[in-house]
């Protein structure tokens, strides 16, 4: 057991501060860890650090609470604790854990003055998908194909060489997802991701050739409005995606400038030569020129103010509620450029004066904490803080993959303890609210299938962190069926829907729509607090927390048993899905599990003690 | 023995790479940790992870070498090696050490292709001056004290409590500087930093006055001509000091602007109401008005171009060889802004056109990392890299002391082990050029003096660590004369020069000079590569290596005995400074001390083997 703080309002009195705010920051140190001297909370305004006293506000169920305030002077104010132990000891508490010296700054929590995503944000589930492989409507099949298609009957293999690769056409339309829709309600998810419905040359449409018009092939603009009314009629948000690194080489604005060194949109792309032949382009593949976003036209145009693509969108009568952006990572930089934060943060005021109500989302799939302090992006795509260290724990041994790209030659493996800790060194970087917005996905359009190398069992445990840990559960369109698929072209399979009655897949349906309800049936699973409770080579155990209730999760990667100490959670537990076996005796609280398994448990919710007199210059809570 | 790679010249092949620009790097990997599968580097042009395989080129000496190339395509360029052993583990190495799984880009190493530093700064040793209370010229007596002063005999204790505080005036001067160079000569130093000399109203002169002219009560502008001519002709480098934070309230701008809203001057300050009766200044200090770097004519005055304060010092017939900068840390940055990028940027600019052999230190007294990138400061005024872990590892016990403002209440202590993990975490995001750059100072003119708190021998270690880990040895003036002093304030004390005979003084002073010249005296301590050999709670053993010679150093806080594995260093140790005894036997040696010291050892180069034919695109070594 140790100290514990997290950006939730278990420990935050706000979650949305303005400038000049001050906030109320609490910490809980465990009675068992010894009499405590003081605490302090350091902070960094204007980038010196100043440290303020916190107060005991009492003792509850085996814990010391102490409270201080934290004034909001930047748009990102860290934060980290300092705990003077009666014994001598000197202790840091930030975003990483319990240090015994001092530490850097990147890892300090973080309160924000930027505005806030919206509150759905927390609380989402995303589902993904790759619209030509997930529904074909009737009048798809009467439809122009795409002059790239290589026509595919819907239960062909997905080729995983060119020229068929990326340009197979199934025939998948936006009018063919609403006839799913039913699916999509009884698995739960509230949010579709759509990857990109705009015209270009492949069948993942990140070569756009207009950022105007939905593709015919999916529909047109009038399928787009079809799906969101029927989607929002049923609660479900959708988003889109955009790429905003590049467009496709056949876009109306590439081949406007291309060898036209006069052209309006010239200074949308950079040029290599004089006369606007060569140009850069996405990892020097020529069908991705790269934007130059020192153009204000192209920022006109693409991603600033109301008759911009980004705003279009968003409005009548198309109604998308945010977007996921390609690329987010490269986007504005180039050798000595770098303008990713200028477009990151246009793009979030644009949609701001569209519909606050919106989320954006940057694809930046390595480290990606530095661009991800609030100013833009809600939340990321990314394999760091959680696919890539999932893999690692539940896939088998000795799995030949291409691992997203990093030449390992197998999957790498690590224990329980290597899990966390990559999933903390990751996190630690972000504010907690773009921890809650960014993405626990098992695997994307991107990447093999998680399933395709998992151990036996693995899927339910792997996909019950994702519904479960901090951050927006994803399930990619055919997880849930329980596809596999080896690198990013061979997962996009078209949706198997006649295999829906199969045991087998009728019973990966009923496990993700199960976690999924429980995700979204228990607000401590969305918000609340986060506290690593035990962190075995084969067993985590992990509680989220709030004022109403607590859900004590126990993910097992084999067949264990753990127990816990008198007050590391607190109260009788009370069973939620799962068969991992519990008892509590003698003050401890024994879990027990015969295999792979993912089990939860409701707990009574956390009072904060709090006897302490408030003066009126106190943050409320 | 683990796998090993810095910034130096055995690893890298060009210190001071240009755009576009290929580099070599190389890894050693030692034999005993068993075969090796394939050895890859990642560095992330624009911010996309890319992989090269790197090439074996030989073994020797118990170790293999590998080598690949880092294309410099942005100013920042990271890089990391992954090293796949046979045995199936997945090993990554980055500027923190070694990696059992992915980690955060932030401690990449990095290749930098903004100008380079100097070549004198990576062999440098400085020497921090305080004027007021260095040396008395005979002409100091005759001239008008300033109005701020509380005129002190030379023998005076420092006034710890206001008013006295900051306003002593014990009247040294710049010609007393002359008068002492034999000293420092004798010392060894190279470098001779001056805390500010402006005009000012306090004995510190944080406050500037001017930027202008030379404080009269110095001896003026022409005192700083003889002082910088007597030192360049000693082979000295000199530096100044200028706070861009802030400038005294009785500064000849501020008083322009201050309630007059229409002078000039009046946007180079943030005033707080319509009057510009109050503005923002330093920690609220109001003696120190904030400078407002959104104006151009305030950038033009100070910092920018050939008529700026900071050129002018730098030429014909003053010769400044350098700045440091006062709280560069919080410099250009207020609330909602952050203008500090521009401001280090403009400065080095500016210095660069004015004499490009000159250095620029920024003070950043906490973690300094992501703005010391290379694009500015070339290195740190810090406590976190190297002060407060030296404090920790060799203060005596229950030392009541601030600790740098820190509320411990205590000095915190730590073992080697600490020191060590302290060390590489706060400098693990530096390049290796910035922290070749970074000042290693046991204690500064805003410290207490480390000896105040130091265990009996301490202060030999504690030096011995400064004069030869990677980064500027600093001996703050009277250091070597043994001065102790509890508070910023109270460790200013006029140098005691009449205690230069005595024998506890004189010894000191030797052993200063001792270190330095040991520092001086090799080139492998001189920006030579980094390399632990072993981390003990006590006792702590590394190498510094190039390819002319090696030196072996052992740093102990008491009596230990080491003994290193074969290979950890190549070669029979010559001893070239202290007690510790070393013995050679069965392929190991033995190192064995009866107490806290600090010892050197000569020994041979490092050679790269090179068996692998190279191509004409590879980049020369």
């Amino acid at each position: 057991m140790l100290p514990h703080h997290d950006g939730s309002a278990l420990y935050v009195s706000d979650q949305a501060p303005r400038p000049g705010d001050t906030v109320g920051v609490r910490v809980r140190v465990p009675e068992v860890w010894g009499a405590v001297a003081s605490v302090h909370v350091r902070s960094t305004p204007d980038r010196e650090p100043r440290f303020h006293d916190a107060r005991l506000l009492g003792a509850a169920e085996g814990w010391r609470w102490w409270e201080a305030e934290v004034e909001i002077l930047n748009p990102v104010n860290g934060y980290r604790f300092l705990i003077n132990r009666a014994d001598g000891g000197h202790w840091w508490l930030n975003a990483a854990g319990v240090h015994s010296f001092e530490t850097v700054d990147a890892e300090d929590f973080k309160l924000l003055s930027h505005p806030a995503p919206p509150d759905w944000v927390a609380s989402t589930v995303m589902y993904q998908i790759f619209p030509d492989r997930f529904g074909r409507s009737t009048a798809a099949a009467l439809r122009e194909k795409p002059t790239w298609a290589v026509p595919a009957a819907w239960g062909d293999p997905v080729a995983a060489e060119q020229p068929a690769r990326s340009h197979q056409f199934y025939g998948g339309d936006l009018d063919g997802i609403v006839l799913h829709l039913d699916h999509l309600e009884r698995l739960g998810v509230t949010l579709l991701y759509l990857t990109p419905v705009f015209p270009a040359g492949s069948s993942h449409r990140y070569d756009a050739r207009s950022f105007d018009v939905v593709d015919p092939a999916l529909g047109g603009d009038a399928a787009l409005v079809r799906l969101v009314e029927a989607a929002h009629e049923r609660g479900f948000k959708v988003i889109g995606d955009l790429t905003s690194n590049h467009s496709g080489n056949r876009h109306e604005w590439f081949r406007a400038a291309h060898r036209a060194p006069d052209a309006v949109e010239s200074a949308f792309y950079y040029w290599l030569d004089d006369r606007h032949e060569d140009y850069a382009s996405w990892l020097d593949v020529p069908s991705l020129p790269k934007f130059n976003w020192t153009s204000i036209e192209l920022r006109r145009r693409f991603i600033e103010g109301p008759q911009s693509v980004v705003a279009k969108w968003l409005r009548a009568p198309y109604h998308l509620d945010g977007w996921r952006i390609d690329v987010a990572n490269m986007t504005g930089r180039l050798q000595g450029e770098d303008l990713n934060a200028l477009v990151r943060q246009t793009i979030r005021r644009t949609m701001i004066a569209e519909n606050p109500d919106t989320i954006l989302l940057g694809e930046s799939t390595n480290d990606a904490s530095d661009d991800f302090q609030g100013d833009g992006w809600h939340g990321a795509m990314t394999y760091t803080t959680f696919t890539r260290p999932v893999w690692s724990w539940l896939s088998k041994p000795h799995s030949p993959s291409t691992f997203f790209g990093l030449p390992y030659g197998t999957i790498p493996l690590t224990d329980g303890r290597a899990f966390v800790d990559a999933h903390l060194r990751f996190t630690a970087g972000y504010p907690w609210r773009t921890r809650l917005a960014t993405m626990n996905a098992l695997d994307t359009h991107d990447t093999p299938r998680f399933r395709t190398h998992a151990i036996d069992g693995g899927v339910a445990v792997a996909f019950g962190l994702s519904a479960t840990l901090p951050g927006i559960p994803v399930v990619f369109a055919g997880d849930e069926f329980g596809l596999a698929g080896d690198d990013g072209e061979g997962s996009r399979t078209p949706m198997p829907w006649d295999t829906a009655g199969d045991s087998e897949v009728a019973a990966t349906i009923d496990l993700y729509a199960a976690l999924i309800r429980l995700r979204t049936a228990h607000p401590a699973l969305n918000g609340g607090g986060m506290r690593w409770v035990h962190v075995g080579a084969d067993v985590l155990v992990y509680v989220r927390e709030c004022a109403e209730e607590s859900v004590l999760l126990v993910a097992a990667r084999s067949a264990c048993a753990v127990t816990l100490p008198l007050g590391s959670v607190a109260g009788e537990p009370t069973r939620l899905l799962g068969d991992a076996a519990v008892s509590v005796a003698g003050g401890r609280i024994r879990l027990e599990t015969d295999g792979p398994s993912f089990t939860a448990w409701a707990l009574p919710g956390v009072s904060v003690p709090d006897s302490t007199p408030r003066s009126s210059s106190q943050p409320t809570w």
